[in-house]
């Protein structure tokens, strides 16, 4: 955590927030907030600064805050990624999210277990909390938007052509001969399968609305370190 | 687990496997292996091949494997990293290894804590079984050799510069202004910093023995997700 980040509901008044629950312990506890002392902290969705801690009470603490910097750049990627193991979730959303990903289709495919689809850690609560998480690793402000696809081929079929238009629509697969490509110009849409990879099938509709297989090399990887090797390429 | 890796002490005649253990466990558990099955195998430092089962009873398998193929090549690179959260380095070894990986040395650093140093993680045992599970995981057979450096100083000014010879050395550091390089040539060096990076001063104790300080950009990440993302540029 290398930012506090809140919300416009914390404001009091003009330039006064006051934080409560886990944003607090972090401050208090991560950050070792002490009265005067100006922290850097960041509007959920706005421009990132400094806060100075005004108060400190028992189950709250207040800052005065400037807001002069825009947040980092995003990644221009659109991430589609078979639903991980749902421990594996939030860490892969948070490595996601912390890479400047603002954007992550989560689907269904052949090799995604079924139960994984009744996880708790798929409510939007569990979610946002990894999503924060990432953000103040990277001392980002802007929140990614997530999708849960349970419908393979519809999704694929009817909403990701209009999705990647004017995109590079790129699907990892360790068997493809095209090697993944360096830092390519414009926006990319990359395609990651579960544990064990996208069945054949799967790699073919993709194939048939454009997307190109490509690959990192013979090597199998898990997918929660696949996620920022992949996207490594294309920072 | 992608590979099912035995020893040379694990061969009962020529070509004749007997696995117990974790491995045993894993083959009827992940690989469900039924008798007169061939599955993908390896010896560790040896070559990978299959194995087909001869006989399975409760507590181990009996089979007779043919190894004719070389595991993919390594990765030219040694990994200097300092010594994750102890939870974490479990997770960082199996991923590098995954990536293929071969020399790792885990050094202390400013900001990593003590009580690191004393933790169970740390002990051959539970180092290796993470090695073995990357390399299950790649379908390599290489085991990673790891060094373990409990001081800095005497580490980086004695002992590093004749590691570095013919190699490019590279620290990882968020606040460097050159750029990670893409697929240089030849070996390279390549030190991470812990949770929060190196301090100044040991980022010019790198740089006093040759290190070039390179960066991915502003976005600081997690040790987990830095390594891959590093590693990723060297592939």
């Amino acid at each position: 955590m290398n930012l506090i980040l809140f919300e416009r509901k914390d404001y009091t008044c003009k330039k006064r927030v006051r934080l409560y629950g886990r944003t607090f312990i972090h401050a208090k506890e991560v950050f070792k907030a002490v009265r005067g002392e100006k922290l850097s902290v960041g509007l959920i969705n706005g421009k990132t600064g400094t806060g100075q801690v005004t108060n400190l009470e028992d189950d709250f603490l207040e800052m005065e805050v400037n807001l002069d910097r825009e947040p980092p750049p995003p990644l221009p990627v659109t991430l589609v990624i078979a639903l991980p193991r749902p421990k594996m979730l939030g860490r892969i959303l948070e490595s996601a999210t912390s890479m400047g990903v603002k954007e992550i289709y989560i689907i269904n495919s052949w090799r995604v277990e079924k139960s994984y689809w009744l996880s708790p850690k798929l409510n939007e609560e569990s979610i946002r909390e990894h999503l924060i998480a990432g953000l103040e690793q990277a001392k980002d402000t802007l929140l990614p938007e997530i999708h849960l696809k349970r419908l393979f081929t519809p999704f694929v079929r009817k909403e990701l052509p209009g999705l990647i238009k004017d995109n590079l629509p790129l699907v990892a697969h360790p068997l493809a001969s095209e090697p993944f490509p360096d830092h390519p110009q414009g926006k990319v849409t990359l395609a990651i399968g579960p544990e064990g990879g996208f069945i054949s099938k799967e790699i073919e509709t993709f194939e048939a609305i454009g997307f190109q297989s490509v690959t990192l090399g013979e090597r199998i990887l898990r997918v929660e370190t696949a996620v920022p090797a992949l996207l490594s390429r294309l920072c």
